[in-house]
């Protein structure tokens, strides 16, 4: 299509300003972009959602005006966002690196390909840092989830009933060291520390297949279903700047940290999402887990 | 068997003293530690082994004088080897960490076993300085594989006939700082870096696990048949004293990083060992893999 469709209330006729900015969403795959169009909407916003061809396969994106782009057309997808009114523009979801061979490209894709190329050789967040800086080049404010979202934000404390105990606070602060230090390199987000042991570290495989590779360790080193050991924690990259890819758990994080007996997870309050933060507790609650916002 | 066995030879009669001190090995599992007392012995060297219950099952070992111990009966290790005339210790090989609820323990190893529990919750390499500390401290003499074998450590250059192109350094430098990142917070000795983009990263699971899931990535991601690409780094712990416990390359490394297509493995010149030069060289060749010692 070669304009934005129009939402059934006619949203995006509203003038914008204050809160009520029209909020552009480039959304990549996963749960995490359905979520924040929802909150922004919830919150009163105007949402307008560009899928990204190759990342994105979801069905939700009808309820929302959108128009569907390749990564390899900023200039389009800078246009599409303008006309439908977009003040903010925030990046959310998890976004393939490209294979710039086969790439859909405008003008301006071709233009930047060298320095987008470059980008993506440093890893996945200097290129999603590229992507939102031709945005803010373009005029478009670059807004955090945190800022069109902020009900999604990890709080501090406990989610549900189950707090960490003393037993697990040494594990919690090991692992936010190994995240962090990872981070710093931008190698992953997440790591699973149990009784001091570094039992498994997040790289390109994604935080499910970390999990899930720790039940082929022995039962020696890690959680049975007899005792709970071990604690995931999820943190944001030092060379992520939180506009592009905080941290997400979900009810699927609580499952897969579960199923290979894990005492829980630990966020930094304020650096993490909960994509449901009433099911998130509900699940942890009913498996036995703590969910634990720490203070940065 | 409450005494050492004597080697046919008789070699443990012959006086200690320079090159040809009396060598004893605290073997865990793995190659490594046959590797190193054959080519300690084939330096000339006296050589005593005590294979360490739990995590020794190899049957090498009868061509050795030998005693079986618990890893908690360090009085009864030190004992064994200085009975056997042991001037000098190295403790090689992979230990389970232990379960110390269900270890066989002397009277020493009650003794210190709060302050091994205590060693064990800071990692693995805390646990394996603590039993080499327990050795020097009963007059021993701590000394690294380096030492007792030399002709086991990398050198610096290409192994094989294939040496890394211009496109590899970029990668082996990045996976050197991951390593000695992770490392310094003693969580794993390899990483494998592709392009910018760190595919896998090792904790408990081991470095050949670490390889194996490489597979299970993206092809845009990794190398493939068609294109060789990756490279994995095995670098010493910064928390690690080159007594304890140097990465270690073996034939099955190669043949491992072979099998996901990776373009080579680096390793730091001198401060790694590679079990086999010449059959790793040939089976570098053979697959088309470099294997490059890093100046440090």
């Amino acid at each position: 299509m070669s304009a934005p469709e129009q939402p059934p209330g006619g949203a995006l006729a509203e003038p914008s300003g204050g809160a009520t900015k029209n909020l552009g969403i480039i959304a990549g795959g996963g749960e995490l972009p359905r979520a924040v169009a929802e909150a922004a909407r919830a919150a009163g916003r105007s949402v307008f959602v560009v899928p990204l061809i190759g990342s994105f396969s979801e069905d939700w994106v009808k309820d929302f005006p959108h128009e569907f782009h390749s990564p390899g057309e900023p200039g389009r997808i800078i246009r599409t966002l303008k006309t439908a009114g977009a003040a903010e523009v925030l990046l959310a979801g998890k976004v393939d690196r490209p294979k710039f061979s086969e790439m859909k490209l405008d003008a301006k894709g071709m233009l930047l390909l060298p320095k987008a190329i470059v980008a993506a050789k440093k890893g996945d967040d200097a290129l999603l840092r590229f992507i939102v800086g031709i945005c803010e080049d373009e005029g478009l404010k670059a807004v955090s989830v945190a800022e069109a979202a902020p009900s999604l934000v990890a709080g501090e404390g406990a989610l549900g009933r189950i707090a960490p105990g003393e037993e697990h606070f040494g594990d919690i602060i090991q692992a936010f060291k190994i995240v962090h230090a990872l981070g710093a390199l931008d190698v992953g987000q997440a790591a699973v520390v149990c009784e001091g042991l570094a039992l498994s570290v997040e790289a390109a495989e994604g935080t499910d297949a970390m999990l899930a590779r720790i039940a082929t360790l022995r039962e020696s080193l890690r959680g049975t279903a007899a005792r709970k050991r071990g604690v995931l924690v999820k943190a944001l990259k030092a060379t992520q700047d939180a506009k592009t890819d905080m941290p997400v758990v979900g009810v699927q994080t609580v499952r897969n940290a579960a199923a290979v007996f894990l005492a829980g997870i630990a966020l930094e309050a304020g650096a993490a999402l909960i994509l449901d933060k009433a099911a998130v507790a509900a699940e942890a609650d009913r498996l036995g887990l703590f969910v634990f916002g720490a203070k940065p």
